[in-house]
């Protein structure tokens, strides 16, 4: 099978190592900020973020789209959320009728202004439908590439699809119909993972309690952002929300932000140091683009969202504004 | 109000601690295993496991359980689970009609000769009514007792009343009528955290997917087996499924028994010699427990507590054995 995979960073050189595992003919299309990343596996090193050698798989630099799609049969999308239109702009002539599995997290701003899934909001801007199918779950690249067991959750019509291609021992997908509840999950665990690093910062490591509380109250605030969006509580209960919130929280930048921003150093600051040192902390906007999202649906009952907007957005003192937190019953 | 704690471990000093804070007066009650621990609170020296003082709080030693108890308005039962029914044998004559809130965890043989709740089986055996209410959710004792943001679910009919008494700024309960559900989470969560430490010994920390997607499962598991008793989902959605289970899986002894056997040493070596080191691995019988509870309740789609009681119980090689791990669809 020939596989696309459009971005060239941790997670699409992640899946690309997955797709050439499973036998394919594999490309993978760098964006106009990726020719460092490709520089690097082009003359034989490890790709410099998943630090793996990229063996059997085609690169190709960003003028090269149309070769790049040129008998796809299953693309994979590995642009990040903000890249999303630009990419998918520019791809959209060349794009085949084939499945395009989307591994960005996030939402976009949709045509009548309102935050949106990516699936809806592409086809709108691009003007034209695409065949996405989302890919949820807890799901660290380094370890897919490593074959650490990992499940993932591919939601869409076309989701079993790409569960037969890219599905292995090691790699274990589950299918859904639910996309709506699957992106949404995967946008709204970043902003949360921050949260429960905060404690971190806060309390210092035995803070297991608070941080416990807080991964529950996230569930219960999914959940509601979820069924206000048409999704349902049972992705949010699964690998999608409680796998993926999980590992998130477990560790990584997200969680490394917030630690930083409970010892009480303000957030704008943290994120530009860590952004200067090459560190994406994309729980920073997944705050506010959450907060923004449950006030557009009309969710009110999201206490720890409004805490860390709040913290994060609006400068307000982590330990007291996580003292009065209150817990949904 | 009068509040008695029978059991003077690690959990029963935590929760005489929070009744003092709230300005209860207190009465610590240690078994006839506990004299150890209470001669040094009685010198004035830290609780050996809590390591803190126990100030304000008056301490009786076994023979006293009779006096222990006398105008109690409260009762929080904190002996372990092995020990339920022998402390409630004796107490039972002096046992006031009040709510007792129970903080073990663990499943308990009935006279039918299967496993049930520590809230049926100890009224059948003493022969006697007793006003169980269950505590459940993410909640370390040194944690509570150093005022840690934490949250407890109560569950039975006197839940209210317990936490009216014992709930305020740092300790937030809510309640619940789902007591089934709330005590097999609290027992299912130590068999499902130990098989969550295995990872650490197995692949070490880089383990993250794997272990999120043990969590998933493991509550997609809890939820099946809290069915088949009568508890509801919306219990192991909450504080006493997934937040005492993120708990429970962080760190503790039952993620250090689980990491152990990961390295591929037996069970029955590792559970020994913690045990002689005084630590005790609650997760290793919990997982034989379990797996009884689910084959007495005609529950077969648990894969993860099969696979995990052949690696505890069986001999079961970890690596092949997790490999071949079923996730539920």
């Amino acid at each position: 099978m020939r596989v696309t995979v459009l971005g060239a960073g941790y997670m699409g050189s992640a899946m690309a190592t997955v797709a050439r595992m499973r036998g394919h003919d594999v490309r993978l299309w760098g964006t106009w900020l990726d020719d460092a990343l490709l520089d690097a596996t082009d003359a034989g090193l490890p790709h410099p973020r998943l630090r793996l050698k990229l063996d059997g798989i085609a690169t190709l630099r960003s003028p090269r789209l149309e070769e790049a799609l040129r008998g796809a049969e299953l693309v994979i999308h590995a642009v990040n959320s903000d890249g999303a239109i630009p990419v998918m702009t520019k791809a959209a002539p060349f794009l085949p009728d084939v499945p395009v599995l989307s591994v960005s997290k996030g939402l976009l701003v949709s045509k009548a202004g309102t935050m949106d899934r990516i699936d809806l909001v592409v086809p709108e801007s691009i003007g034209k439908p695409v065949r996405f199918v989302h890919a949820a779950g807890p799901a660290k690249a380094i370890e897919i590439a490593r074959r650490v067991l990992t499940w993932m959750a591919f939601a869409g019509p076309d989701a079993k699809a790409c569960a037969l291609a890219l599905g292995g021992d090691h790699l274990r997908v589950t299918t859904t119909d639910d996309i709506a509840g699957a992106e949404l999950c995967s946008a709204l665990k970043n902003a949360y993972a921050t949260g429960i690093g905060i404690w971190d910062g806060l309390v210092g490591k035995d803070a297991h309690n608070a941080r416990a509380a807080c991964f529950t109250q996230a569930i219960h605030e999914m959940r509601l952002l979820v069924e206000a969006a048409g999704g349902r509580a049972e992705t949010v209960h699964g690998a999608a929300g409680v796998g993926d919130l999980h590992v998130t929280a477990a560790g990584g930048r997200n969680r490394a932000f917030g630690e930083r921003v409970g010892q009480g150093r303000p957030a704008r600051e943290v994120a530009a140091e860590m952004l200067a040192a090459g560190e994406l902390t994309e729980g920073y906007p997944a705050i506010a683009t959450a907060w923004r999202f449950s006030r557009e649906r009309g969710v009110t009952d999201v206490p720890l969202l409004e805490t860390l907007n709040a913290i994060v957005w609006e400068g307000a003192a982590p330990g007291p504004a996580l003292a009065g937190l209150r817990l949904s019953t």
